[in-house]
């Protein structure tokens, strides 16, 4: 039963931060509640989270209470289960669903869940947050054993970050739902006859079942937004993690059906499908009548295949995308390469974000430090890279660890595909001997040479970029263009002091439906997106077909059941 | 060029209708700034519509101006141009386009038409719907010959209702884009070094040429929702109208063009692509690369099909359903009868909200008249319709005319699917001889009998109703739930003065997603929906994809590109 008592609790603790959400969503002003210095979570923090995830190695994952379970997978390595990228195994078994049970078993407290409303909905799910930030040290660890980031990256991107990327949906749901009053008298007047009266109530309805399909890299990052979003508008999440990224979204699970059940709702509206290695239950999930919205992010091959196929669903897609930056000239030319450096090398350019293509004019550029030619701009980019990531400890921190052997075959094969202006370069790990740290390879490519252009127009996910020699400025905007309709773009940077070129890039931008970066030479960095604030993809282009987050990310997960009664 | 003192002008005329439009959708209370009575619109309106409609006829409708024709369709009955149900052929010939050319033309004018922004995209939408309003009577003709809707109701629904449609969509188009800044200061807080500080600006962008595939029976107030809500997101507008229902539409994109133009605006923003008999051309059009959106209304598999296979374009459909009346007990028998029997005859039945199902017990319900059986329920429905239709002039002016040959095949067939209770009438209208005038029949179904089911079970689109006598309100209550399951539906009516009963039909609306009118006995009927109050459809049932109007009807038919610069 639902605890009134429980619900006024979390309204109160959790009401001003809706608030703050949704000011900020409305301003897109900096704001976050969740705090991204380690130390902020208090004297033990880092101590205890180590030991809460040291202590669920080698354990079976406690979620006992989950109906259907018929067996247990993960595991050992040998059994298919989780093993770090920085080397150990995580040892964890999972329990696996019988879907037969579990999916009838989710939808049973959806009437409770649909009745309780958008606030209590949103509070519980602010609960259900401020529980995972207060364990942000754990996390940070299940993320950095999954993904392979280094640790204050699991800790940042993995933890507050995504927490707010989770808030962020819960706000936009919570908005959109309330858009519409709960009842509205209506009057008509009819001259000099009585109005036609009529009394009406409107309810935010779910569609179903929400599946998550999650991924490997950024478990929680890319998982928060639909779970929370499908969550708040009453539907059950089903949460399907990547078999090599289960650990996160488990806890995840496990925390969402604890604040649940003690708020009175069925904790059974949130839970996990762990899958046997190549039992590919994703694609039967997705199929399924039951499942009525999926978020996906990963291949787009995969996501292709969801969108033509789960047509009973709502489908949420990031995809692949060939992220391209145009360097025309700047004024501050040691900003950019050290802010490049840093963006090509952040995670080992595993992220959806990382720059891919650098277009640069093979007539060279203007900047404050003189005329550059397009060679002396890769080679001073290079060193930059190589400076940045000279120092093996600050290497490791930066870099983390080749998240998969298909990452580390992409970037040995990088090297024979153009000349290489700079060699990727082994880094041994102090603590974690096992651990495949490469610093990124930078490949010279002739974009106006066909054989180049296999390279340069597919997504090579890794730390792999492209020195793209290009005739001017006007042909990096027309590849630029073509680029993002064919392939997609989570984000495009360019550096230029022309208001002429500017405009120009600006223009491809909005008319190609990408997000664009301008000048940046600071601490922000092209592949980084702040929740309340930036948009994460465009939902405009093939790179993805939603953005984080807007209307469009929550609006179609509830439907609105309008009663109407003569008054 | 764009006009800025004609665009102010707009924004002085419309800026408080729209900002009343926006109140009125948060409030969902009565609301319309478009008038119902006919002499609302002047002295000289009526005969200035009529003359004004006439003068159309026999003419090549003047779209000169649009680029890219290359013959003329249309003109005579046996050129396969538009016949009135009324008898009368229109014989209007209209521009047949090339789309290699008109497609390109009418992206001209995108980027001006997105830079304009949101404000000023919907204060021209609210001049162009001005217009229409002012020609309402003219409007109502081609509406009346088009349709077959009787005069009033084609003045009512074809003008002010659906101009208020199209405002409503303006509205939340306005209101969703406009749910992001322009512009944001951006701060991160760094302790005890420098913030970091970006200047972000915010652009609504549109997604392509949109497809307006319009229908017969409600040319207008089923087409501008779509099409007002994808102009004023900035997006082109293509217009196929119904062949049997070019004119409405035809003038409506005229009328557009040339506020369009006025303002400074590209008039190709809409254009019209009428087509000759048996082209076919909204399957070609809805597959061209160039289209990114589309409306449609119509049969279930046309709209199925363009769901499945438009794979570029968002897609809003408005299909077939089965609508239910669930008839349980009421203290006001004769006002529900009466009320019943309006619903029934209004445009002969040829409502995609018009009641099919009327769910009975077959040991009858209790009302304040007494207990009544089976037999006298639809006993007394039938005498209902009758008396309401027993005068000729009344019939005609609330049945108007079959809209085509089809509806009458399933009129003439459905007396032969059960008992007739209340046989179809065919009537003469005195101003048009050669329209095709029936009431409604009601038709006896057993809901036990499987044989039944294949009758009740199916949309029969038209003056087709049937009397379903179940077993009791519970098993009323599953069918109910079937129907909609399985068929969709745009309407669910019942009648009950049991709050047990009530709450268990809420409880299947809310479920399945159907939209419910509470025990109607006075002038609201089951089958009208008023803008800025009433949802129009849920969008999550199998009748329609989309609901008109709220946020998901609109959020994704534009996208938000951030540009972000250090500041």
């Amino acid at each position: 039963m639902q605890s009134p008592q429980k619900l006024t609790q979390l309204t109160e603790t959790h009401r001003p931060t809706l608030d703050q959400a949704l000011e900020a969503i409305r301003t897109r002003a900096y704001w976050s509640p969740h705090p991204e210095h380690p130390k902020a979570y208090g004297e033990s923090a880092a101590a205890d989270g180590l030991a809460a995830f040291e202590a669920l190695k080698n354990t079976r994952f406690d979620l006992s209470d989950q109906p259907g379970t018929d067996g247990w997978v993960g595991g050992s390595a040998s059994e298919g289960g989780e093993v770090s990228p920085y080397g150990p195994e995580l040892g964890v078994s999972y329990p696996h669903a019988d879907v037969e049970v579990l999916l009838p078993a989710m939808r049973a407290g959806m009437g409770a869940w649909r009745d309780a409303g958008p606030e209590a909905r949103a509070v519980v799910c602010l609960e259900i947050l401020a529980r995972i930030s207060a364990r942000t040290h754990e996390f940070a660890h299940a993320v950095m054993h999954t993904s392979g980031q280094a640790f204050m990256m699991a800790l940042q991107a993995g933890g507050p970050h995504a927490q707010d990327r989770g808030l962020e949906a819960v706000a936009y749901a919570y908005a959109e739902q309330t858009r519409v009053p709960e009842a509205a008298d209506w009057s008509k007047p009819q001259g000099k006859r009585d109005p036609l009266n009529l009394s009406k109530s409107f309810v935010a309805v779910p569609r179903g079942i929400s599946l998550l399909v999650g991924c490997n890299t950024f478990p929680t990052w890319n998982g928060y937004p639909g779970l929370f979003a499908s969550l708040a508008t009453g539907n059950p999440v089903l949460v399907k993690p990547h078999p090599r990224a289960v650990l996160p979204l488990a806890m995840t699970v496990k925390a969402a059906r604890e604040v649940l059940a003690e708020a009175g709702f069925d904790p059974n509206l949130v839970a996990l499908a762990a899958e046997r290695p190549d039992e590919g239950i994703a694609k039967s999930l997705a199929l399924r009548p039951e499942i009525k919205i999926i978020d996906y992010t990963g291949s787009t091959s995969f996501g292709d295949w969801l969108e033509a196929h789960a047509r009973q669903a709502q489908v949420y897609t990031e995809k692949a995308g060939v992220n391209t930056v145009v360097v025309d000239s700047t004024d501050d030319y040691k900003g950019m390469l050290s802010n490049l450096a840093f963006s090509l090398s952040l995670y080992s350019g595993q992220m959806c974000t990382t720059p891919q293509n650098l277009l640069i004019p093979r007539d060279g550029i203007t900047t404050d430090a003189g005329a550059k030619s397009y060679e002396e701009v890769v080679g001073d980019l290079a060193k930059s890279v190589g400076g940045l990531l000279g120092d093996d400890a600050r290497a490791n921190a930066l870099l983390g660890a080749l998240v998969n052997p298909d990452v580390k075959a992409r970037l040995d094969a990088a090297a024979g595909l153009g000349e290489v202006a700079l060699p990727s370069r082994e880094v041994t790990h102090p603590d974690f001997p096992d651990a495949t740290v490469r610093t990124p390879v930078i490949v010279k490519l002739d974009g106006a040479k066909p054989d180049a252009e296999a390279a340069y127009m597919s997504e090579c996910f890794g730390p792999v970029s492209f020195a793209v020699a290009v005739d001017s400025t006007t042909a990096a905007l027309d590849l630029l263009r073509r680029t993002v309709r064919e392939k997609g773009a989570m984000t495009v940077g360019a550096y230029t002091t022309s208001p002429e070129v500017e405009r120009a890039i600006e223009e491809v931008c909005l008319e190609e439906s990408a997000q664009l970066s301008l000048n940046l030479t600071g601490g922000v960095y092209v592949n980084q997106t702040a929740a309340f604030s930036d948009f994460h993809g465009s939902g405009g282009n093939p790179a993805a077909n939603a953005a984080l987050c807007d209307g469009a990310f929550v609006s179609n997960r509830f439907r609105t059941v309008e009663v109407r009664r003569q008054a």
